[in-house]
């Protein structure tokens, strides 16, 4: 199993629409993506591990794949749909990976 | 639902044994929060999103727990032991984060 992280630095002064980002993008993610994205996991950034420190990233999302094949096939044909959404929720450029799941 | 993530930055030079954190830190870890901590997700960075471009984070870690209280009253005991295993498997200094598990 691998997963694609999209993780969004928390930069100051500019937006994240949480609302729009859970209520809207994801879904819209997920029925372009199909049944090749087996799960999907997005968390907010609340806090830093110190008291009073801000969180490092606003948003981490996890889409979950069997292999990076499998993740490229059902992304590109949906890519400019995906990607043009982005400017709807944030104008923050994430940072992108795919991971091997180990636990 | 909170996640407390620990994200280690992929940084040239460093070491990281992902045998060593996912066969022995991770389950210590584990074992010492206790029922408190409801789940444990890990995975390792293989790639970036452009074709040869080295992921941004070499592991990346979330421990979910029901509160930040709950992780606070489990972790708070054993910090010392937690993060004197460390030194074990990395040198990399982790960026630490709580969340709100959103989906």
């Amino acid at each position: 199993m691998i997963s694609v992280s999209v993780i969004y630095p928390n930069e100051s002064g500019k937006k994240f629409d949480i609302d729009y980002y859970c209520n809207k993008h994801i879904p819209m993610v997920q029925q372009k993506l199909g049944s090749a994205c087996k799960r999907v996991a997005v968390e907010q950034g609340l806090a830093g591990a110190t008291p009073g420190a801000p969180a490092a990233f606003i948003a981490i999302c996890h889409l979950y794949f069997d292999s990076p094949e499998a993740y490229q096939t059902a992304f590109s044909p949906h890519a400019e749909a995906i990607m043009g959404d982005i400017p709807n929720y944030t104008d923050i450029q994430p940072m992108i990976q795919i991971s091997e799941v180990k636990i």
